[in-house]
């Protein structure tokens, strides 16, 4: 069985039973870039719901719709943000038309689910009309980037969750390792003692300040343009309704979202988006710095620097038996990438705007997406499957640390710049100890005072001793 | 039912009817950032088939595996490529490991689908062993890169003809427009007159100019290192493994594959990644500009250029009656961002690569895999639902012509660059036409001067007219 | 006359009258990549200066220096903050060892103007060395970021200004076109009419909003780490130290600056200037895209939309005459495409970071400290030489409204989405107007309901009108 | 003294001294972004000498130019290929305009020089005209292309030398140090045995492919269109004019100069160079994973892999007394990232060509041009102050293998894959050789055996050796 429904261009033959019309039927034609359905993004899918929830309150409040039609058509909305409707929403993550097919989607879903419960037939649109009614007072416009800005809100709260969590693995990590001593390295050279514990401190410290970021984004985001409808003007849409609107979107979502002062501005501009994206960009390059590290320092286990061990996860090779990768960290970094070339997506989009409207945001709203949702999964394995389990190799890393020609720096103040570096460059050339040399051969300084300059305590949070 | 498999971390449990085994089930467990399985790629499962394939025919030869073993080896590998199995291959797009969890998933499916046809259980290994027969005499780090640069060239045939297809249609144009006269423009203003079938020419000459391009990097791609094993030095691989495999995987596959001169750099390069995909790059700048093109000559229909109509998708608005918007090139300029910021991935992946290999493979993969697979859908989306149903607007476009100031170039020759430029200037000031200002007010030339200048060849192809 | 100095690999000679020392005329011999000295970044040679002299006083204090020679480092440091050196500061604007030839740049050029002062000769560093009394408490790790960050935040306030100023100008520009009608243009299509001077004034919204994103950029990086010494341990400081030079140096810069809660972590973390960089960005898309604009509205004069008129800066061709072309957004785009790219050069820089030291920082610099110039001369240029001048071709755009099928969207409420489709659709295929069509032809509303939605007013700032 | 010179927008003082004219005054005041100069790259302004040259002969001979007029033209043009007027070339890198002010900076240094040559005044154009006379036939939208492409083919030849040479200094240094066992590493973890020469000699291989790659580039950037004009279809071009140009020009320049076969594509074609800046990137790629191992291989001394030795070229501390760091492997990192950040660059002002011009080019020139300085400059850098000085610790490196747990991969013919993983594992958790546990305690193979095996031949080039 199907049904007929026609737009402007003409007319489409639709299977009865699906809930979307003949404009998403287009879409459907028309895109198949990804082949992956916005219906995936259920917090997208959500918003949308509560965008055209709101748009009827308002409207209802307003007369601009008849109350019964505004009532199914709420009631219709929460069906959607249950997410009763997900495989109803079949738009490519990448489209044309700057959002009007995942619009009209929402649209048309929403209208036949109301005729749905109004007892009428699907594509009777006369009781219930997607464009007239679901979408009254609304351009795709003001609709799809309101509804965008929401899912992104939603998604970033998982997203925040799990860096915060991720830092406090590395905090755990932090004291649990406080009493290693280990060699410090700066420019991968032997540098000055620490303590591991402070590396993984540092960690956590690292990415603790990204939830301030992530704040921060979410408030820019939380600007959104109802009532602006095609082109900020606010034509077709009753006065007050903007404010009204905001209002039961703030209502109805629980989210802190403003409406924007200058809507012909607000509804071109993705400089909200381009913040959030360099913020996800800039944690990424955060995580992938740590994931270097974590791979350094777990290399080995004989000829490399082999201070800490990741747990075990998987068979290393199909050839070299025993052998264990850091394949975690790994698959952060690539991950990292990923998220740093689709800001570059992100930015190319933002750019591409022009005049009243940008008409990239699918793209841009692809490559948001795609980063949170990978950057969650990213944090979350990096801190089950490796952080929590990660050991530390505490006697190796004190041997280096006592071997090493850097402990040199601590006899700076009382030997001075010139003769330490003396002492560095024979440690060097004859494979002695710093030790040896300026306590034992030079007799710089006394045992007691390499004593006191040497203990554990000072090493790791050195005091200043004069001579 | 269920099956026990063991590797030296322990052992697992497995459904009786999966042909993975142990390995790919870690990997399912570790890895699920993009949720999307490499069984997805086609032709990469199949090159990872081909590569098994030719390894145990050449192990066979030279006496590293049991001829029936090989044999079975190689029904099951046909199997694979055939695409019995993509179902059965599930590690993520982006995964740790180099793509030993997919390697592994290879040889864990060929070897229970080989058990199956010996008569024998899945899991029991001794007859048929995922490492020490299916992968035998490789490494991941040789079997995984070839078997991916296998899937490349495939898929950029496909790719290629998509170019080609897409040149072709816009060549039809540029012959059916080619006595169409408009107005050329330079830095959006105003320039000379020209063809509107030049213009279309040129997109197509545009384009053509990138099938040489993917030839080129086809045959940088074509370059496989297979013998090469754990690092290049050929460890475990019998004496004339190399050649044998490379030869059995030419036959194979039909394509024409080159073993690298040097083992050692082959494994860990990612050379001919990162200039493939600076190759798709470039195409996706030049598919961008040619989107951008067809926008802004279609712009309008009253506001706008207007010069060409592009053929309606689908309605362009939630709101604006009877607008159409050109959503194909706008999706496709977005798919165009997506490549650009893809190449950056691979960038990013190939820069991190370290001492013996690059770690990073699996991003690389992904990027290049989806850039190819969505700038194939833009362009056979562009050609069939965009280009094939373009019109052009001749009056309209000869009038712009005849009423711009920009033909006064066409002077240059005749009154020079100062004069001309004067004429120029007061065109603008007045509003007066350029021929009432040359011809008539000035009577810089005759109107028999003229209108040799300006017939409709000579605006379109000038020949030189002295005074 | 020429002066030996010595360092632990050798000695050099070096011509008596310059300040610089033997470790600046090795980063001389070792970098030439730019050809750019830093002595050209007049901010950071302050900032150097600054950093000296606080640390100085801090070092004074404390016991760790003599009073007699922390007060001729004070004088010295005072010279170099002044100016009277910059032509001493000679290391490439690129260079390895993470700053430490530019930190040894400003401790020589100190030391000998401080020996100066003292009447010593130059390189008589016992009464007052580089290492030890110039750079006494300091490593390169702590100091040269210290300075980096202060002379961003001091570009960054000029910066500022260009965009509050460029902002202003599109403010004033959007009073003075407020009664200009105009279609509003989505996708490149007509959309609904507008005010051109709303489009001005978002502009200056648009540009607004990055005044305060510069501000959230420069509080992150004011956040210095003095007192970190070589890794974060603060090995070689004495007690107090950190948080005394910090004071100080708040009093020399009258900066709000701040020092890090973890020191370690400050120590190599870069995401500071990451985002910054993206700051810089996300306003270099925002400019570029209002470009993009100003170029497409001032395009023709008679081929193109001819909106508005930009100021004709110089003969836009060497053969066109009369052709005048939008060169200064021209010039401001390919700015902000550089930031981009630099953009990329900072996010690199950030991720190459290893361990306890991020050693990519001068490179770093170089793309923030070019950018940030780049674009205060961009927005200068663009205000000075183009917006101020803008003027509008008013009775053109009005006719454009008029004649448009776009003003159909007014009828929505009236006459309902399919009608007003309808007669969009022919009015695009007769060329017929929507008034003659809506109002004679089809009498689907009265003039006088014509006339009441179709007042100047209410294009602009449309009211929604009943039936 | 100064003179008056006067174009369509007015008239302008000149000092009398200087060989610019209006034109390039106008672009001085309206384009100062950098404040780099173009006159600052030789092998531009000497490429615009050719173009100007060439096509004076081509003008001379079809009629267009008077005999005496073009031979001053000619040798003045001479001058300026000889960088005589190096200092008159005073345009910004970055313009608006497309080109268009440095095309009329050499139009007017070349006709001033000539005038002077002529005995006439500076200014006196009706004798020598930059645009009736020195552009004669052109327009800046074929000449100021045609000179890019030369310039860039010029710098392309010193690029691919300092390329090839430090391809050189590796091989250099694969020989010398092939008898150097040192343990391979895939993922930072030990794999198996190798030659240190091989690991030298393969970053050799690595960077002769890219010989080729910089020919294909070539290939393409030798493309002109000399002879389109305004915008390709040759209007105020003599007959023949385009054919005999690029042969004069080939004469000239002594380069493989081809005319393109599609002068409208050609014109605003920007291929060649986003080609040409992904092959710069390329390398960039390999040349900065290149100086990652040298950095992680030379890292230590005593905590890190201190397989390597780099020559110390500056202390590297201002602190840390005796640290030497490896700063030109560094500083050649920063370069790659400035030139993956300028392919940037390129990118954007390739995707921002609209219709029959790319505007952006400037910015593109900007980007290459620095690109190929800093990159010849770092190669250079790299192979003169950093390979030729390298030395291996050999002792160190040979121990490593033997105590590795990787070399057991070497057993996994003889004892099978999983007891090779059961030993690695035990040898992992009980810090017992490999050789212990397998010849000594388990007694799965003979010492016999494990000498033939283990033989530094057979390490290094693994033959397959049979149970």
């Amino acid at each position: 069985m199907a049904r007929i429904e026609h737009d402007f261009l003409g007319e489409k033959e639709l299977p009865d039973d699906v809930y979307y019309g003949i404009q998403t039927l287009r879409a459907l034609e028309n895109f198949h870039i990804t082949g992956i359905p916005i219906g995936k993004e259920r917090f997208f899918v959500q918003a949308l719901g509560y965008v055209k929830k709101a748009a009827a309150m308002a409207n209802r409040d307003l007369g601009a719709l008849d109350p019964v039609v505004a009532e199914h058509i709420i009631l219709a909305s929460d069906r959607v943000i249950n997410g009763d409707f997900d495989d109803q929403f079949l738009s490519d993550l990448i489209q044309g038309g700057a959002g009007t097919s995942v619009n009209m989607n929402a649209n048309e879903v929403i209208a036949n689910v109301a005729l749905d419960m109004m007892g009428k037939k699907k594509g009777e649109y006369k009781y219930c009309h997607p464009n007239n009614h679901v979408n009254c007072s609304q351009s795709t416009n003001d609709a799809y980037p309101t509804a965008f800005r929401i899912a992104l809100i939603n998604k970033l709260t998982a997203y925040s969750e799990s860096i915060k969590q991720l830092a406090e693995s590395f905090g755990v990590k932090g004291e649990e390792f406080k009493n290693v001593l280990k060699m410090g390295r700066t420019q991968l050279q032997d540098a000055v003692p620490m303590s591991l514990g402070d590396e993984f401190r540092a960690f956590a410290t690292n990415l603790n300040e990204e939830l301030s970021r992530i704040e921060d984004s979410k408030r820019l985001i939380s600007e959104i343009n109802m009532g602006a409808t095609a082109i900020g003007t606010g034509v077709n849409a009753p006065e007050g309704y903007a404010g009204l609107v905001t209002k039961y979107l703030r209502d109805v979502t629980g989210l802190e979202l403003v409406l924007a002062g200058d809507l012909i501005e607000a509804t071109y501009d993705t400089g909200a988006y381009v913040q959030l994206s360099g913020v996800l960009k800039r944690t990424a390059v955060k995580i992938s710095k740590i994931c270097n590290d974590l791979r350094l320092l777990s290399s080995g286990p004989r000829a490399g620097l082999n201070e800490i061990n990741l747990p075990p996860m998987q068979p290393g090779s199909s050839i070299m038996p025993g052998k264990v990768n850091p394949v975690i960290p790994e698959v952060v970094n690539q991950t990292a990438f990923y998220v740093i070339g689709a800001d570059l997506m992100v930015t190319l989009g933002a750019e591409g705007g022009q005049l009243q409207l940008n008409v990239m945001e699918p793209v841009i709203s692809m490559a948001l997406f795609t980063s949170i949702t990978y950057m969650t999964n990213a944090c979350n394995t990096l801190r089950e499957k490796c952080v929590v389990g990660i050991t530390a190799n505490a006697e190796h890393t004190r041997n280096m640390v006592m071997g090493s020609i850097g402990i040199v720096t601590q006899l700076n103040p009382i030997i001075g710049y010139e003769q330490s570096a003396a002492i560095a460059r024979e440690a060097l050339e004859t494979g002695k100890s710093v030790h040896d040399l300026a306590v034992k051969e030079k007799q710089l300084l006394t045992q007691e005072k390499w004593d006191e300059i040497f203990t554990f305590e000072n090493m790791i949070h050195p005091k200043f001793i004069n001579k």
